[in-house]
This record gives structure tokens, sequence and C-alpha cells, in this order.
């Protein structure tokens, strides 16, 4: 079991990743930095003869990295009230490699993962993001992902997730559980 | 009384613009395709010394156009439960005009507009789109805009959207009553 | 075909049962009104041995009459955004049916019906009012009901519904539907 | 600050009262279980001519009992995704509480309470609780209570819920905010 950290932040040591830092800890995991690559907006040719054109940029690069993990941590900054666009980006395109010939069982090796998500927002987190959770249910329903946890973490300015003692406890919990898995 | 539709959606001639069509029909708007532009993700810089550095896109044009209407319709398609990545793009980055020296009045202007949002997906947009709308209502409260209305429509296929009755009525009536705000 | 409609609400003539007259018009239903009905709260006694005691109340007469028809509509007002106590009442105790040796087949025969829910609200209720549909739909998923749509509808004052033109016409619009179907 | 705790469910030592005294532990608190008490549903006399009707029952012995607090915690089974019939007839009755001259500030004292919420159910709480969580939100803004906390738990068979780690460190860290608070 090994686990891939997918971060869609654009801070570097922000409050997202300081409480994603407290789930992992000392365990080994792959850290893949959204906003260290290019990704393009989908194009939408579902229905389009001939299907999607290929697109020249990084998305294929992380995805291979994502599809080799077991577990998956999507870790976001909450902006505006849902994901940031970055990983937004990410996300959407899987519609494109659910269509791709290179990708025959894209479905089925999504569909053996876990997931967590570690979402860190400004303004009241714990109900507002509550929409973001339900969004997360969804996608990980459709493409057959298990919805193993999360934690909603409450911080503006750097570091204030330290403050928020109800994530710390809910990233401590998560983290034994990640532990007895990967051991 | 002016309109502006920001279209979030990749295709041309998509089910959300066909449905939008029906809430405009013979109503003058001007129409802003996010995809023909260029949005860089927003480098969360509002906690960084000097704060946001300038950035080298066409977000600014594009705000300027919707900064210029009074009734702003939010037209995207459902991809994966929620706005489009390249609509979420263009909203992430109101978070540096929040704090961008040009705009000092960003948040009270767009505190005078009423907004309406229309989105259209293929997996029970009806009930999995609830989150979207919920986001979109938290969205509209933080910057003030007023929260006039919404359709929801289902459609995958090219011009789908024409079989979904409900959303054909709900869009007329949208129609009629934008008609009576312009006049 | 037939239809039965559940209303949870307690005034006569109030606008949930007017918003609920334009989708029924001339179709034949049978109307239940629950206020006029005993019913006890649950006694949750799923895991007590000898199981549920039997209640001696309406609920059974109620519950025939519902199980008897294909299409349910369930008509309440909103009641501090969910659906009245009283529906609530009613729902809660499917919990005991599930178990009980009179109705072995309560879970067949409910999943081969369709729902609409038809709910009217004083704030907000197409916004507030969507955590009360995303229940329904986990309720109808749970039993296996399958929901064909609902329409949220605004007003306080006895037949304030009537301004409410978008809730009007999707009213109009679950008529035609139903008319298709009984026919 | 004295604390009272609302219990809505009718289970005698059920998982919601197990995680409750998680959260209470050795707090004073005065606990008032809802399915002791007869309450009528609420008859919607709000546009009735004279008002509503004094109801022979005991909603005002809670009612009075719950205004003595500072801090409410509303610990409800989750029945069919939302909060137990019980406890949904007695917050129903606020309405009428709301218009009755024996309690003219009902409004204001109730906003001066603070609130948690303890839920527990078995059907995946944690994402299928949400719209419960939402409704509460709600409930609470409009009379003005602070919703300081949330905790869902699952569970169905008795004390299942003492499997469940992640609610029972939740429900610590919201004892140890309390204890805070009371001393």
């Amino acid at each position: 079991m090994t686990i891939g950290v997918i971060y869609g932040g654009t801070r570097v040591k922000g409050n997202t990743e300081t409480l994603t830092e407290r789930v992992i800890q000392d365990l080994p995991v792959e850290k893949i930095y959204l906003k260290d690559y290019e990704i393009k907006p989908i194009n939408d040719q579902r229905h389009v003869q001939g299907g999607f054109e290929e697109v020249n940029d990084d998305y294929n690069i992380i995805l291979n990295r994502v599809l080799s993990h077991d577990i998956l941590l999507f870790a976001t900054p909450i902006y505006w009230y849902s994901m940031s666009g970055t990983m937004k980006l990410f996300i959407d395109r899987w519609s494109q490699t659910l269509k791709d010939a290179n990708y025959p069982d894209f479905k089925d090796v999504m569909s053996s993962k876990k997931a967590y998500v570690i979402a860190v927002g400004g303004d009241s987190p714990l109900l507002k993001g509550l929409p973001l959770i339900e969004q997360f249910q969804y996608i990980f329903d459709f493409i057959g992902i298990s919805f193993e946890g999360y934690v909603l973490g409450q911080g503006n300015k750097p570091n204030a997730i330290l403050q928020d003692e109800q994530a710390l406890v809910i990233a401590e919990q998560i983290h034994r559980s990640l532990k007895q898995q990967v051991n």
C-alpha cells in the first residue's frame, strides 16, 4: 500500500500542507504539487468525431504518478467554497482519460483506490465546506474510489491551522488509520 | 440594466449554451467565453509581503467586462459535479482583485449586481448539482451579489437539453423576469 | 397507475396544498392528510429482544393507503428547513415496518414506486430547501423509490405561492408528466 | 454558563447518548429526554385571526428548561437522514413561541446561546448526515444561536459508536472546549 498526496494549493507551507503533514507524519508518501505542472483546461470533445485530441501538457505525467498509488490524499485549500481551480483542472481532465485508448482500464484502476480529503478554508469550513465534501463523494462514487474520510480545517493566515484543535485531532486519527493500512 | 453572460464551457453550441439561449432570447447581452482567454491559476500571496504580484494574462480584461454589467449569468457545464475548471480559475482570482489597489471598490461594485446560474450536467443535475448551487450561494453572499435564480438542466449529447422540459420552462420563466428588469 | 398525495401540513388550503393542486389538477388522486391521523413517534426497538412492539395508532392505516399507489407525492410545508414533524413521524416509522412480519415485502413494494416532492417555505426555499431535497434523495435511495422530480415554492402568507411563477411553471410541467404516466 | 442536553432519541443508552456522554463526562448538565414528554405537532395558525391557540401538552415545560441554559447540546439519532421526528416536533413548535405573548423575548434569549449538535447514524453519517448539519445551521442562523460545533458518529447496534474512533476524538475535543467555557 503506497500513498500519494495531491496538493491543489499554491502557497508553500500553507495551512493545507501543514494539516496534511499531521496526517502523513512519518509515513512514506509521494507528494504531487499540481501547481508545479501545466494542466490545460479540458476541451470537451466527447461527442466530436475523432474524439479528444491529444493535449500537450503535463497532465499524463501527473496521472501516471497518481495511478501508481493505492491511497490518495486530496489536499486542497478551500478557495471560494470549493477545491482550487488547479485541482479542478486536473479532475476535469479525467473525462478525457475515460475515453483515452492509452488508459483502457482507468476506471478499473481508480476503483481499487481509497481516498481522503484534506481541505482548509477561512470562512466556516465545517459548515460552508460541506458542499465540497458532497462533491468529492459524487466524484469518488462515479469513478469508483472508496471515500475513507476527510478533515476540514480552519485557517487563513500562515499557521492558523495550528489553532484548530479539532482538525488536528482528526488529522491524528486519520494518521493512525493510514499507519495501520500501510503496515 | 445590462446583462453579461459568463460562459465556462468549452464546447461550441453545447447544451449549456443552448439552455442559456432560452434564457436570453431577444435580450441584448454581452457574451464572455472564458475559454477564449488565458486565465492563470491564482497564486495565493495574500499573506506575502508586498502582496500579489501582477499577473500577465487576460483576467483583467474579462473582469472589466464583467464589472460593466448589472446582471450576470454564470453559465457552466457541470463537470464532475461543479463548475468547469475554467470558470473556477476566474472566480479564484477574485481573491487577488479584492486586494488590488486598482480595484478599490471591487466588492462594492459586485454587491450591486444580480446573478443567475445556468448549469447543465449529465448525471442527475437536479440532485447532484445541488452542492454547486450551495457554493454559488456562498460565493455570492461573500461578494455581496444578489442570487436571483438558477436553472439546472440535464444533458450530455449535443442538444439533449432540448428534451429537458422542466429546464426549458424555468429558462423561459427567467427570461420573462429578465425582460421586465431590462425594460 | 394511481397517485397518492401525502400531505404533511397542518393548514387547510395552505400554500403547499395550493401548489400541489397545480400539480394534480384534473388527475384522480387519493389525498392523505397526515394531520388527521395519530402517528406516534417511533420507539427504536430494532435491537431489543422480541423486536418492535405493536403500536396502537393510525400508522398502519396510512401505510396501507400509501402502499396501494404507484406514484406518491410528498407534499410538505418547509418547517425549519425540513419536512414537517408530522411527516417525519410517518417516515421514521418505516424503520419499524421494515422489521414487521406483516409487511414482509415492504421494501420491494416501495421500490416499485415513483415519487415527487412538493415543498413550500418562506425563507429562500430554492436555496435553503436544498438539504431537504438531498434528504429525500437519500430516503428514496434507501427504500428504493425512484425520485422523479420536485418543486420548491416560496410563500408564507395564504396564497403567496400564487406569486411564485417559477414554482407554478414547474408544477404545470410535473402535471403534464403525471398525466402521460396515468393515461 | 450552564449546559442543557436535548435528547431526541428513543433508546435508553443508545449510541447517541453514549457519544454524548463522551462530550459531557464530568461536566454538570441538565438532561432533557424529549421522549418522556408529550409534544403535539404544530398547528400552523400564524395567519389565522386570533393566532395560535394554546396547546395542552408538555412543550412549554421543556421550553422553559431549554431557555434556562447558556449552552445547548442537540443530541439526536439520525433517523432517515435527519433529526428524529420527536426532536423535529419540538423545534417546529418554536414557530408558535415566536408569536407567543408569554415569550416576548424568545428570539433574543435564544440568540445569546451557543449550540452543538451530536448525531449518530448507521448509513455513512459523515456524508449522508451533512444535509442535517446544514439544516441545523439554517435553524440556528434564523433563531440567532451560535453554532459552535458538531460531531457525526457511526453506529447501529448498541455500543457500535465505541468503534468510531474519529467521533470519539471529536467528542473529547468538544468536551475540552466546553470545560473551558463552563469554568
